[in-house]
């Protein structure tokens, strides 16, 4: 027996509550750890509030994990009791494809993801996967993070999803000293991927639509700030970008972004929009052989890359500290962008 | 005077008639050569009909043009009367901008391009640039092509425009050996796509809405032939992919083959819809890191490559020869789809 404390969504409407459940016990090659703080992302509210298919309730989400390590399997080598741990969207694929092989294991070629919440649960038949609005987890070693002891823990817990799924493409394109990369989006993602669009030494430079958040996106490291409904100061920077990192999810026109690309420019979307977005024109990817591409989270070893150089570049997520007991709370301060950047759940609120 | 026999539309929907007009003199760096042959594009067609902005008429098309050196000017070193020599979508542009130096005019940063037909006429105030269906040409010795004497001459003019339009992108994201290329479309670019994957050494699939083009994309080089209505055949070729080139331009669902591109696999348009595609889906791309991306002809230097590889590998068009007589009708059969693979005018018949 291996019970769990969490907060759930038994339905689509009502409000969170709690859940108690059971783990398996840790085998041989998994890391058992104690869940300290968990960020809140928006794919949560979309899958609690069952926004996109699939989800089965109970539904206990929360894919940005770190905490303290309390048992260890006897095959496990990476970790001991005492160690900092975290999980991201992941615990584990197949482990044998290609893509896994090489290390992308989000990109698994069987599609043989298991995801942190809302999957099959490979150990317990019939079961879901519960993710880390919990007081504890088990996870095999291979899907278990070190987390670098010099920032500040809490802060650390988004960088599990909002800074992978950042870093992974800025680092993939090429963003570094010489180029000039765009972030649109000043939320949970595009506040890390200014910061580490910035820390790569790219002239980075901030799309918003809110006025009010200039002066943020300067202090988060942009170089630029750029208003993206005023159409004179977006033509300004016409074709050229080397990149472009779109985080909004929500449908909007993107070919205001493929103009601004050089040639062999890329626009990068992170985000699933839930309505598609207007048709790209095909004239603005032709005319300067330009792309628009996509990118989802990274893979484990190159987000172990992504917490090493946080700890080297001292980056963190801005965060707010909330208890469990506000999670329905900060949904909807999240709907309406009330967050500067990322709730965090501080899980000891769960004993209270 | 430099008088110039042509064909040309005199509004959207007359029929073509002879034209005669003057083209420069010479200049000291400029090639004029004898048209013998002339290719005919969708390009065309759309240009003459109006059905793109911008057409002012009288209107010569033809931007796939070969033909004999009868004059050079006293700075020219790379051509001497006699000559074989062609011109392809381009006669001039920048030449100075970074994409210039580094040979993609076709992507001129100063968006200076002068298109082989229908440009503003930089060295005639006032006029508009005529193609290829014209008795001779008269072009910056930069903006003119070595043709290889081994191949059939007739064969060669579409290469001008529908062989650097495919061999550009094949060759930018890596069609080789070991490499799954898809091409989409068996028209004048898709038979031209077909013939240089092949010859690249990569896997070549043609994907065909006709059954009946099965037999002939074999015989032109692809290893398989896809009938792309048939959804379990395509299925079959899921994630699969290292780039697909799409060279059909009519709007139509991108998802049937995004989805069939293995991970950081592209979709490559050549071509430009009248009407938008359906908005792809996001989560296509995302999934496996996919781009769809755009690509138009090729520079200077990259159609010369791609002559002097035609001419190794023995490649050139499948055409049927007209008289310039004949054109409307022509256009006529080529909305039909009623070309194996590219009509290309005798210049001959001008004098007829």
């Amino acid at each position: 027996m291996n019970a769990t404390l969490s907060y759930a969504a038994f339905d689509r409407t009502s409000p969170f509550g709690p859940f108690s459940f059971v783990r398996r016990d840790p085998g041989a090659l998994d890391v058992q750890f104690e869940i300290l703080f968990c960020g809140v992302c928006h794919s949560d509210l979309h899958t609690a509030r069952g926004e996109w298919p699939g989800t089965v309730y109970p539904c206990v989400p929360g894919h940005e994990i770190v905490g303290r390590v309390t048992k260890v399997g006897p095959e496990v080598k990476g970790f001991k009791v005492g160690d900092l741990a975290a999980v991201g969207c992941m615990v584990d694929s197949c482990k044998t494809c290609a893509s896994c092989q090489a290390g992308f294991e989000q990109y698994c070629d069987n599609n043989d993801i298991t995801f942190t919440y809302n999957s099959v649960d490979k150990h317990l038949p019939g079961k879901r996967t519960y993710g880390g609005y919990s007081s504890q987890i088990v996870v095999d070693e291979r899907f278990c993070l070190h987390v670098p002891e010099n920032l500040d823990l809490a802060a650390v817990a988004p960088l599990l999803c909002a800074g992978i799924t950042t870093y992974s493409p800025l680092k993939h394109w090429g963003a570094g000293h010489g180029k000039k990369v765009g972030v649109v989006g000043l939320g949970g993602l595009g506040h890390m991927g200014v910061k580490l669009s910035h820390a790569f030494g790219a002239h980075t430079v901030l799309f918003t639509t809110s006025p009010g958040k200039a002066e943020d996106g300067l202090r988060l490291g942009a170089d630029e700030v750029v208003i993206s409904k005023d159409a004179a100061a977006m033509k300004k920077h016409t074709a050229s970008f080397d990149m472009i990192l779109n985080t909004v999810a929500a449908s909007h026109n993107l070919d205001a972004y493929t103009s601004l690309l050089k040639r062999d420019g890329t626009l990068v979307l992170v985000g699933m929009p839930e309505h598609s977005h207007p048709s790209p024109d095909v004239g603005n990817l032709l005319h300067k052989r330009r792309a628009i591409a996509g990118s989802m989270i990274g893979g484990i070893a190159e987000t172990q890359e992504m917490l090493n150089f946080c700890s080297q570049h001292n980056i963190a997520s801005d965060i707010e500290l909330i208890p469990i007991q506000k999670i329905d709370e900060a949904y909807e301060r999240m709907l309406k962008g009330d967050v500067k950047y990322r709730f965090v759940i501080d899980m000891a609120s769960l004993k209270a």
